[in-house]
């Protein structure tokens, strides 16, 4: 990238821990997909690559959301918070968000004093990640 | 609130600062206004009092969404992702919530290599923090 557009990247403040919150929605329908983490490279590609590279906690390793499941998130845009802290992608959600085989990973609800599940996998989770064969 | 109420709550997974990053999302429209930061008495005091607080990560203090500038978040859900590690709460939204006066606090856009301002203030900022009175 240019250096104008890395002076623009030094906008966002990430964490000591060097990652920005980051909420997922789809587009068109306004459905809040997940929140996950981008380290300053997550950004560059999710930018230059126009789809949602985030930052695997898990894993420690950059995750192209997709690369495994083939649920991709193409970006719409990429929208950053007032204090810079936190950044909003709209997207385009191929399938799922969840590795549930859900829509959303935002399926329970609290009612009632408790958790009730929501919504149920649209693809049966061993489809999306499927053994690993010989 | 009952030992119940307290397991359940045990689902939710703060970070090591005891902190679990927090969507609000406008119910009915779907718009994201803002992420904030909730700790676990935080969470008691937005399930009983039915509006969002949140912890001031800057004032290190329970903050009751709208105590200064009125503008509060009435709650409509509260919901928890798959790995219990980040919520969502669809309010309704008084007003605004962006201290800056705007709706939503990701007004910054990222468009052609940089940084776009995409909304204006409904409020002016200095109605939502009058100055302190003698």
């Amino acid at each position: 990238m240019t250096e104008a557009i890395e002076r623009a990247l030094d906008e966002i403040k990430f964490g000591p821990d060097g990652l920005v919150p980051t909420i997922a929605q789809q587009h068109d329908t306004g459905e809040v997909l997940m929140l996950a983490w981008m380290n300053r490279e997550a950004v560059r590609i999710t930018l230059t690559e126009g789809r949602a590279c985030y930052w695997s906690r898990s894993r420690q390793a950059l995750w192209r959301k997709g690369e495994t499941s083939g649920q991709v998130q193409r970006l719409h845009e990429l929208r950053l918070d007032c204090d810079g802290d936190a950044v909003l992608l709209l997207v385009e959600q191929d399938g799922v968000a969840c590795h549930t085989g859900r829509r959303s990973c935002f399926f329970q609800a609290w009612r009632n004093g408790g958790w009730s599940v929501i919504a149920v996998p649209q693809i049966p989770p061993e489809q999306l990640y499927p053994e690993p064969r010989d």
